[in-house]
């Protein structure tokens, strides 16, 4: 099977400045088209490291990937360390990357600088692959019978090119099935989970892995791997075995794969033709855009207000005051009042209500930090439900939120076909 | 100066199923501490890996911190791999971490299994670091000079543990000063932003570096560093070269650090005692969550409507359905329509509106996907701007509503002291 290192370079990595993303990115289409990567690593803009570390790759790996380094300002030297290894004398104009760069600062309306046109010089043992988002170009070297990839870092830009670097890499000999299948749990801990699919976990068959992998916006996803053998009795294997861990797995089970509690509660609307509409107190807007993040969700999405303030919970929504007066604003019945207020307002089949304390400062006797109240109405049901989570403000929001939908998913009885 | 290497653990990472977000606060605690780090790497579950990776960052750095491998589950080696590393033959069981973990069962109210227990197991030659956050406790183990730690892989406790080690290293003598600073612009492109500096820039002292840092939601960041010297020579350097950088950066300058569009407006407002709307259209919620994430926030965010659906706009923000019919939803007309909308249903000082599109689909002749109408409405003034982007849907969301508050702190004249 062919093996392959990412490599990411840049200060602001190490010194901790920014998530990269790239490496996830980059890791997750090398592995669909069956290669295994077995290395991550981040450097820094080091001349010396940054070779060190490509050679050392090149010596465990068929295919290494580079981003980073590559910008149009003065903190690059990647180009060079890449003509060293590639035994490159000469740096040449690339004149396809160059005419792309004239395209985008006549688009843009600037002046091409000095700085811009020698984003395309590259050294000439390199084939160049044109970066059309950007103004650094991507680069492929052969060294031996190792594939050198260089991408720039900004993640829009390097997505755009791993298109074409699994384009060649697909070509290569090499490439194995590596097989994964996920299904996807949200309220049930990990633990809880473990021991309820235990029997199950300890007769799986050799060469199956299970992993469990916890998050606080998407629940415990389980990932069952198989790295070898024979394409179509892995696929039989596989299937086999997650109908049995479906089948242990109830209600808490709503997707597979990349789903998410927010695209099947979308798809369960738009194929039921119903609509939703939000009244978000706590959550400040975050239903929202969890949804909106899916292309099409205008056709089920008909909106929502953001109720921060109890003026907009009673002005807006028509929540009456003395509930707030009498049970707070963090209560069933002010819930309540917000979802049937959001669902005569935007006029929608179901609507979803929240509100809670997300801290850190609000807690009081009774209604701690992490405390939120949902109410879920839909054409004949009303259902409340309170939850409790000890996290920070970001946390809380974000569980708040997932809760709310996974709410709204097991009223609609939003289950996964078996 | 002590040096550091960071190891994280798990296969879900090299397939690229997680963005590793730990390697990043790991680092950001370590730098502000004095400690340089210098290598990230990630690995797969597999023993023999693990085992080369830390023995190899334990040659070249002072500190290795290792999370991951952690879980109440069973794709976890990592403990054997300490064990053998620290040279403990026994494997024994933490009273403090246990006493922990059967809180926590308690309070989950589920039954204390086999495998619960079992988290609280350690390598004798071990010190542990209580974990008060989950069932996982930390680890740090003395090898020769070296400090090697190992933390739980969940982010939320590996950062309560970190504070421990932080704790612990601040105690160890070379931590030696590291100096960061950085500006945040918004609405300058990084080429453009080289030009605008570059005589500042080539008359940097020699020891000074500078790196671009940019990002769809914050802008383009200037990071200014120092590695050496004395603390207060290179601090009355940085200051000095700062206070000639932001002199040039003009209104694009937004803020210092870790500001952010969203909290230099949060805050400006928040001091003018000024309140705030939104009515959200092709954003969907986001902008609204972006100030929610601002712990505080519910004192100067009156609320907003997300009027994703054009009933919505018309029937709760007001706006005439002949402008929409002759202008359109995007439009200039349409977003002034609905700030006023906003403004009045709030009684808010200021109210944002946006519309556009996000794609990938309502594309349409002079409209294509990426364009974007904004409106700012403030005391007594009323702002509207056009913006046209080319990336995907949730680059495009992104964008529009950092744009968005962008304008809203251009028009509110937020700028910062030089």
């Amino acid at each position: 099977m062919l093996k392959a290192s990412i490599c990411t370079i840049g200060d602001e990595i190490l010194i901790g400045q920014i998530v990269d993303t790239n490496k996830s990115y980059i890791s997750s289409a090398l592995n669909s088209t069956g290669v295994k990567v077995i290395y991550h690593h981040s450097i820094g803009d080091d001349e010396e490291t940054i070779e060190e570390v490509i050679n050392n790759s090149l010596k465990t790996s068929d295919i290494v990937i580079v981003t980073g380094g590559l910008g149009p300002t003065k903190d690059d030297i990647t180009k060079k360390v890449l003509a060293k290894i590639s035994e490159s004398k000469l740096m040449i104009y690339d004149n396809t990357q160059l005419e792309i760069i004239e395209g985008i600062c006549k688009k843009r309306g600037i002046e091409l600088s000095l700085l811009n046109r020698d984003q395309s010089l590259v050294p000439e043992n390199c084939t160049v692959l044109p970066n059309r988002h950007g103004t650094a170009p991507g680069m492929m070297f052969r060294i031996g019978e190792k594939l050198l990839f260089s991408l720039p870092g900004v993640p829009y830009e390097m997505q755009y090119l791993m298109d074409e670097v699994i384009n060649i890499v697909s070509l290569l000999k090499n490439c194995e099935t590596i097989i994964h299948r996920s299904v996807n749990t949200y309220g049930i801990p990990e633990s809880e989970l473990a021991v309820k699919i235990s029997d199950w976990e300890d007769n799986l068959p050799s060469g199956f892995k299970l992993a469990y992998l916890p998050n606080p916006a998407k629940g415990v996803k389980l990932r069952l791997s198989i790295y070898n053998g024979e394409e179509r009795d892995n696929l039989n294997g596989l299937n086999l075995q997650l109908k049995q861990l479906k089948e242990l797995l109830g209600i808490s089970l709503y997707g597979e794969e990349e789903d998410t509690l927010e695209s099947v509660v979308s798809k369960a609307l738009s194929e039921r033709k119903e609509t939703l509409s939000l009244a978000e107190s706590c959550t400040g807007g975050n239903i929202s855009r969890m949804l909106v993040s899916i292309p099409g969700s205008s056709s089920i999405l008909k909106g929502g207000v953001v109720a921060y303030d109890n003026s907009a919970k009673t002005d807006i929504l028509g929540v009456d005051k003395s509930i707030i007066e009498e049970y707070g604003a963090v209560s069933k019945e002010c819930v309540i009042a917000m979802v049937n207020g959001a669902k005569r307002l935007f006029d929608s089949d179901w609507s979803i209500a929240t509100s809670g304390i997300a801290g850190p400062e609000g807690g009081a006797p009774g209604k701690p930090v992490g405390t939120i109240w949902v109410a879920v109405s839909g054409p004949d049901i009303l259902i409340t439900q309170k939850y409790l989570f000890s996290g920070d403000r970001e946390r809380n929001i974000i569980r708040f939120s997932s809760s709310a939908i996974d709410l709204l998913r097991r009223t609609m009885r939003v289950e996964l076909n078996i």
